[in-house]
């Protein structure tokens, strides 16, 4: 599926695990705690608050207040030293992550979703199953996503081009795959600017 | 190919043409200026800085100095209002963009690219043709690259996983599409670490 491994060389598979281990100070030092389930207060390990993390694997959602509140910001696989490097805008920084939980539905190959120029799925219509780090490169009539559904698995749809600003988190088994207004995209969103979009994998 | 639009819609083919409008102002105001080559230093054109751009078509490369210095990123179609909206990273903040061009090999469905464990083409190899929003979750044995070459197309590399931190831009027909040692990745890179991979189309 486009990347070949020389022969030899282990490919891991890690689909339906879910594991992060979070620290509370910046380059994987200080106080550490290893999750394999959601959390919806990190204060109550002891944390203040998280400064650098480690995916081991599974996507999640890492959340700026407790109980999945305020900006939203996908976390895949991988290492991030501090703060920046897993915030989800440049613009509005983030400087904690106090909730964060698996995205349990997310299947690269099987993501449907549909966008709307209006709230309440009316106005034009395109339907996406890829990745589009431009919307109106794709042919959409312009910076905003009115209401969307989404059909299968799960996407990140971002504020501006090429996966920046703001982060929006939209699955299929959340609010039954539908959100009809940009108020629904996320308890932090003030406008239905979306210009990039992009599937999550486990 | 992914996305379907319902019947009467049109859609605009903008392959091989170039349209950048920078502004001196946040939000689209103040000094404007349409450019479809690449520009070499905007103080020649009377600007400061620029704060705010609109890409009408095709993927370009900003750069934070003149010259094309400094750090790098990605411009693709769509509305940049302030600067937060095009930086290159999370981490180092960009104020300003004072050269760019246009990136004329791209081609989605056409990239490919190698990238390897250690420099100079040593070590463990992956082959990649597609969009890796964590290397690791593919079996990318670290977080780093040592060197890569690009044998068709551009791809952007991404410090941090999901598309985060300092991007690097890489071409087919930049550098015979080799770069042997991460200093070779931009004039900025400080380290081989390496975790998104995606692909650019024009």
């Amino acid at each position: 599926h486009g990347y070949r491994w020389i022969p030899g060389t282990a490919v891991a598979c890690d689909l339906c695990c879910f594991q992060i281990i979070v620290f509370d100070e910046e380059c994987f030092q200080g106080r550490r705690h290893e999750f394999t389930s959601e959390c919806c207060n990190v204060m109550e390990f002891g944390f203040e608050t998280v400064r650098s993390m480690k995916v081991e694997s599974g996507a999640w959602v890492g959340y700026e207040h407790a109980s999945y509140q305020g900006q939203q910001f996908i976390l895949e696989r991988g290492e991030y030293p501090q703060c920046d490097a897993f915030g989800g805008s440049n613009a509005y920084h983030i400087e904690r992550m106090t909730s964060f939980r698996p995205i349990s539905c997310a299947n690269h190959r099987e993501c449907r979703m549909t966008i709307f120029e209006r709230e309440n799925f009316l106005g034009r219509k395109g339907e996406l199953s890829d990745d589009y780090p431009s919307l109106q490169a794709m042919g959409w009539c312009n910076n905003e996503v009115g209401s969307l559904r989404i059909q299968a698995g799960a996407f990140v749809c971002y504020q501006y081009p090429g996966y920046r600003g703001y982060q929006y988190i939209m699955e299929c088994d959340r609010h039954c795959g539908e959100y009809k207004h940009f108020r629904e995209f996320g308890s932090h969103c003030q406008t239905p600017q979306i210009q990039s979009i992009r599937r999550i994998q486990q």
